[in-house]
């Protein structure tokens, strides 16, 4: 069986919940997490050198990291990627905005204005830049949602599973989502989905 | 014919160039900067909704953004990308990595050193957390490197494509690789390839 190496309230780590709940596939988790120093111990990273999460063991016993290189992993061969070559790119292409211009801002203020032990980062000049980066991603996102259900191509796919995952929680981080109303109704379809699973689920 | 909107001396935009002269395709660039405005106007953003480069047009018209984005789609059915679906999601993790955990530092402090208009951001407690952070994710390349030949699979792919840009333009920004003879060698080995391509040459 898949085990999935994670810390329950992360973003990243939901996100790989959220592909195997679609997909139907069953899995066990492992909570590890670097608040407790558990991602630094020897045992944790000889399973990933990183020492960080999420870190899948396959059912072959290797290992994989880095959140969106999991999705496209387990979304390979199934409808969770798109079968167009130019729909899986922008697939690639929003997957790559995702964790350069959307998750250093949106999932690192949520952190630092959620995570007491980050509290000593949250400087109001940071707090300020990482405001005004994520509302820049989340204007990009809003711009594309307006003409389109989707991310990438015409159906759901681990594109939308992927800024699902920051996007759905940017209110912790102090974003205002009321401005981006095509966002919303994003969220909104993504929960509907019949095999979605909310964070909170174990 | 495919058209790349660039900027000659980003290593983002010289990924693709170095792609497409592994796969032999012939394309054309336009010069587009952040420095002078030109991806910020209109002609620009019509193309790239994010105003940056690398940004590619197709043969059938359509764009796409994202410089790994672009790899993996040109890659794609080629050598270049493992056809094994382990060793392939190994090269998706090494290319999020790169653009999560290399980049912003390696290619940021390059980026502070080189281009005046980007000297105001040179602090130096700035320039002391990239150093750190850029040394992170070289220690994390060089213990790859000291096991294997290249960073997915057995084979040169766009792994080692997407890492070697700002990697071989490090000591730019100040990093000295003489501490890492593994990433060292790999350098040599990437530009030893018949197909490669300096990212002097235009």
């Amino acid at each position: 069986m898949i085990t999935l190496y994670q810390q329950h309230d992360s973003g990243n780590c939901y996100k790989v919940r959220l592909v195997l709940s679609h997909l139907g596939r069953p899995f066990r988790t492992v909570a590890v997490s670097s608040f407790d120093g558990s991602t630094r111990r020897p045992e944790f990273l000889a399973r990933n050198p990183i020492g960080k999460v999420p870190t899948v063991e396959l059912e072959d016993g290797r290992f994989l990291a880095e959140s969106n290189a999991i999705l496209l992993h387990f979304a390979e061969g199934t409808r969770l990627l798109p079968a167009d070559a130019y729909d899986r790119a922008k697939a690639y292409e929003w997957m790559f905005f995702e964790q350069y211009s959307h998750e250093p801002a949106i999932a690192v203020r949520r952190a630092l204005s959620v995570y007491p032990e980050r509290r000593a980062e949250a400087t109001p000049a940071r707090m300020a830049q990482l405001l005004e980066a994520g509302n820049r991603a989340l204007a990009v996102l809003e711009r594309r949602l307006e003409s389109a259900d989707w991310l990438a191509g015409g159906a759901f796919s681990v594109a939308d599973i992927s800024l699902y995952a920051y996007t759905h929680m940017a209110g912790e981080g102090g974003y205002d989502l009321g401005g981006f109303p095509a966002i919303g109704r994003w969220l909104g379809r993504v929960a509907a989905l019949p095999a979605h699973t909310p964070i909170t689920a174990t």
